[in-house]
């Protein structure tokens, strides 16, 4: 199987671990999050099952076979191993969605891919209970673990990953919203913010995925938490970056979530790079587009165009090739057999490819 | 000491150990919270130190000492149940006053007691970041008894009844903000929304005090936990009731977020008392009243009219008693020492005393 078939396969063992998860779970509540995860309309009426991508999930899954899980069977009888992998990996999934559904109302954004957004169905009041849900349910996850059988040991150093992270993640997201408001942001402090508020949940993800490989006193390898947790953390760094690349010179449609990022004046990396090293006049140029209450989408081109002459693009395109570059190393550092390698260069390929070659 | 002292100074045992808690956090993610927590003003600055009130954390170290945990001595050397209470009840405070941040937004309260709401100064998206950071490290409280010496079953335990509170807690709040469009509400409904949303923390609070005092094993007496147990979940609703009623006839004067939540229409018992029960003419006039999309300040006093010639105030009185006598009992059912008996009898004169005598 190609590391893109490979890729598909685990979003789908995810995805099926997702939805046995929330099953039997019926009060209101969780219609909204049902709706926000693919699987109902607005109305709580099923839509036909999509394939959903589960990256985040897919990497934990990744990183429990390369630190020695055993691969699941098509029996009942999975190993215990797998099956923490797989609450991890949905534990990671929920934390992930838990902070799209927060970071929407908070960005303002109306909608998420192609429907509109869970705040914009229900109001920003019920938004706010479905992602706090929504985080609940990322731990119980983990917790489940413990009723079929995994040490309290385990239990507990999983959730304390998962909760680090959100600690992190909530520090990004501290730091995004200020920039959004803040002219002066400087390209450290955009990495920083990046690292925590997108980095973190990556090398989360890794981090479970290891500790369920592990033995029951909720530890993993060394070497693997170590190199694979960078690992994480560069990629998950990168995809950040690479997001705010293709809001603004992304292939194909570009979805309105997107375009409303840029016309809120979230500060991607492009634009921290120029407000901070552009040419006098362009910075004054940009300052003054980015100085108004929201970007007039007619100044959108011209946003792209000061972005290019700044040297502002191609900026970004360095730094994510040295994100890759970081990731690989971190990837050599860690000594992992040439399939798990194989699998998790098909994820840096999938996620930052095009853009850092 | 008599049992408001007792309450006192648990209050401040409860108010010490979540500043040691929170000690040494300096990002501005942490100034949101100490802001919240009266501990600094909305420059950072700290504010001179004043008596709080920490009623849940203060329940907890209430259970604590019945379910036999050491009393804390002035020797730096506390013994470890008493540790594990403390921490415990600090989670808890925090678990409760995440909750209020995001509540404040989702229900629009621009202030929150005498001083402007932490949405209200630093907006809700950063509103909406600092009550998940809070979560967060309601969380993490309980990890740290972990990193002093409690078992891993224990620390799991305690997190595990944290999460539940949190997701009835939001699933209670679903409810709330449904009931706020939405006239036909049952007084059955109502009482369902506040056992989740207000009765599920303090009941979590009694628990995990009981199970501090317990053995590794994170267990608790069982008798305790369920008699106390309920004792808690009823003392909990009935804070919630006694709140809406204060917001109508409370004493002295009325602060804005109480007569903001009357504007906002949020459902009260009273209110939904009278839409199921009163005479058409009295239903029709209040319906129309909720049925604007804010209720127009000087209406207020008609409503409080309706609510006496309905018998909505009485047939509300009547609700306190019941759960007043309900807490009672469960405290009968626990068999706790005439000391514990008196402290939680305190705490019910405390939270309704005047309006269920």
């Amino acid at each position: 199987m190609n590391s893109n078939g490979n890729l598909r396969a685990a979003s789908a063992t995810v995805e099926k671990a997702l939805r046995e998860f929330m099953e039997g779970r019926t009060l209101p509540l969780y219609t909204m999050m049902a709706y926000h995860l693919g699987w109902v309309d607005e109305h709580g009426e099923p839509v036909p099952p999509a394939e959903q991508e589960r990256l985040r999930g897919a990497i934990c899954l990744f990183a429990a076979q390369a630190a020695g899980a055993d691969r699941p069977d098509q029996s009942t009888d999975q190993p215990a191993d797998h099956r923490e992998a797989t609450l991890s990996a949905t534990a990671i999934e929920l934390l992930h969605n838990y902070s799209l559904i927060h970071s929407d109302i908070q960005e303002g954004n109306p909608d998420r891919g192609v429907k509109p957004a869970l705040w914009w169905v229900w109001g920003p009041a019920q938004g706010i209970n479905a992602g706090d849900g929504m985080h609940a349910l990322a731990r119980l996850a983990i917790f489940s673990m413990g009723d079929s059988g995994s040490s309290p040991e385990k239990v507990s150093a999983a959730l304390k990953t998962l909760d680090e992270a959100t600690l992190l993640l909530c520090e990004g997201a501290y730091m995004d919203t200020v920039f959004q408001e803040q002219l002066a942001v400087s390209t450290a402090d955009y990495m920083k913010m990046a690292e925590s508020l997108s980095g973190s949940v990556v090398a989360a993800a890794v981090r479970l995925g290891i500790m369920a490989a592990g033995d029951a006193a909720g530890g993993g390898d060394e070497m693997l938490l170590d190199g694979l947790g960078e690992f994480g953390l560069k990629l998950g760094t990168a995809m950040r970056i690479a997001e705010d690349y293709a809001v603004l010179w992304g292939e194909g449609e570009r979805d309105s979530a997107a375009q409303g990022r840029l016309i809120a004046k979230k500060k991607s990396l492009p634009v921290v790079h120029a407000l901070e090293n552009a040419e006098p006049s362009i910075r004054r140029e940009l300052g003054n587009m980015y100085a108004q209450r929201v970007i007039d989408p007619a100044s959108i081109d011209r946003v792209r165009e000061v972005l290019d002459e700044s040297g502002s693009r191609e900026y970004t395109e360095g730094v994510l090739r040295d994100l890759r570059g970081d990731a690989d190393q971190a990837l050599t550092k860690s000594e992992i057999d040439d399939d798990s390698r194989a699998g998790f260069e098909g994820l840096i390929e999938h996620a930052v490819g095009r853009l850092a070659s």
